[in-house]
């Protein structure tokens, strides 16, 4: 007996990856919905070879589904994945709204699928998409030696912030090849051919929102005593967002070590040769449309006892947002906590 | 009685910088000749409202200059700078060949102007664009509170990779406009719409030489006692470099009081208002044409006793490379060295 899906936000850069992943996948879906706002019914989106039409969030009957897959925003998160758990279906968001809520699993089914099993509000979130690249690499080598602190940047795609951020890179790229004037609106500032360190809004002690989430959702998901201190940046990339990592282990562990677990290691493919005559490494291009998180440059960081640099490349649509929540969906269907 | 100035590789990104800083600094020169190699004689280049017209740099006479500031590339200058320092003039050169010299001075004028007492072989190194700015950056924190370790993270433009590397990004992003094929040359893979984690070769120790080359020139310019492990990335930007730059102390300082030695330091500006409402930060493309250094996003690290963070943006082709050129001859001259 096949599962009764919805997508809550089926139109947006990830709700359309959601229905891409579900078919690609092979969930086993016996029925597909497409929701959206009013202004989108009608619209029409691909399930694999199917074509679906867009229905109105607002008055659809949510008690007739299993499972919701949102990514509709905070705000609509918030006031709707409770009245959707009420109506009885079991709720995977892609929102920051209930990350942190300690009543609410924050799961990347490589790290903690365990989590899943203390479902309590009948609802699941799906981290943020930069943590979920981050802790899928630094799980199997804090199982190994155990990481204290991490200090990371990031290269984010402007994919992060959705379709329309992703068009104004391209509108404000072909702005400077005819010479029109640039004007940001999505964007705090010029994102063509530029780099802006600031992701989100600003919190009180200087950080950003994207960089507070990175600290405290690696600790929810990973281990609490894991100190993270993160610098976020977005570029002017599509698709796929860089991480450069700078870890501290209690234990030593060298690079030949953490290339051999990293290569068995779920979720990961390490493309790693740092040869000049046949380089091999991971840039954001090639993550595209690609379900792995790549580790490359995997290399040792004298400077601090048991240190260990990587540079992590995922497709953020995908391993950062749909796909990590249509996996949550398939550990929920695994540990039968999701029914038919 | 003025000073007598030949700039070689004038035709280069950094050399035509080289001439416009000559000019726009009111540099005291008595005569200045731009050369470079056979096939550009005759190019003519702007030096403020003057043209000059190439000349060969093989056939030159250099015992009829005082200064020589060189950006040609590293074989060249292991072949040239002697040859001309021989022939009595001084030469500052931008390439990588002198710089781990220890009897060839390598000088950051906001830091270390004294180590240029100490030159031997008449040649004084320029170093690598991205320690520049973060040693500019660096060096007042250091005095205040002694800094111990430096974990960075660079968004370096193409610029630093010459005119070549500019005009790749540009053909690239128009390629993807027109859907033509893209075919790197100059980089090692896509630069457009890309980050490439990989800038000049691979080390043995699986860093790359402009990672290493921000490690040893720190120390050699602020102080061997710091470390300072790098990830160096290549963003698609024309001009201006970012530098992440995650510090520790051996001593407490906040990052009220860090703002406050840094707005008061020479060369840096600082731009730093983490206020949602009205914030102030400041990206690669707002750096272009500048001689400062920004320093933005000033921040404590509670992962890390004693830990600070900041953003820090420079022009790369002036501060990281022309600008310091030009600076280095000033300070020559002004400690009586360099003389008409």
């Amino acid at each position: 007996m096949g599962i009764k899906v919805a997508v809550f936000g089926a139109t947006g850069a990830v709700g359309k990856e959601m229905l891409t992943i579900l078919a690609e996948r092979l969930f086993p879906a016996e029925e597909v919905h497409a929701l959206a706002s009013r202004r989108s019914i009608g619209t029409e989106l691909s399930y694999g070879d199917r074509t679906l039409k867009c229905k109105d969030a607002e008055t659809f009957d949510f008690s007739k589904v299993d499972l919701v897959l949102m990514s509709a925003g905070g705000d609509v998160s918030k006031e709707w994945a409770p009245k959707i758990a009420k109506a009885g279906a079991l709720v995977v968001d892609n929102s920051s709204a209930w990350r942190m809520d300690p009543d609410v699993p924050l799961v990347v089914p490589e790290v903690n699928p365990e989590a899943l099993d203390a479902i309590k509000k009948g609802i699941v979130a799906n981290p943020n998409c930069s943590t979920i690249q981050t802790v899928v690499a630094l799980k199997p080598l804090h199982d190994a030696a155990g990481i204290t602190r991490v200090s990371v940047a990031t290269y984010q795609s402007t994919s992060g912030g959705g379709q329309e951020a992703m068009d104004e890179l391209w509108r404000q790229t072909r702005a400077i090849y005819v010479n029109d004037p640039i004007e940001p609106e999505h964007f705090p500032k010029q994102i063509a051919f530029n780099v802006i360190p600031k992701i989100d809004i600003f919190m009180e002690d200087g950080a950003t929102k994207e960089e507070w989430k990175m600290t405290v959702e690696t600790k929810k998901i990973l281990d609490p005593k894991i100190k993270l201190f993160a610098t976020c940046a977005r570029v002017p990339v599509f698709v796929g967002h860089c991480v450069a990592a700078h870890i501290e282990f209690e234990r030593e562990i060298s690079a030949a070590k953490a290339r051999s677990i990293l290569r068995e290691a779920p979720g990961l493919m390490l493309i790693d040769r740092a040869d000049e005559d046949d380089p091999a490494f991971v840039t954001p291009v090639e993550s595209v449309g690609e379900f792995a998180t790549f580790v490359s440059r995997v290399r040792e960081d004298p400077t601090v006892e048991n240190g260990l640099a990587m540079w992590i490349v995922s497709d953020n649509l995908r391993k950062g947002a749909a796909l990590n929540t249509v996996q949550i969906a398939e550990t929920l269907l695994n540990r039968g906590i999701l029914k038919g």
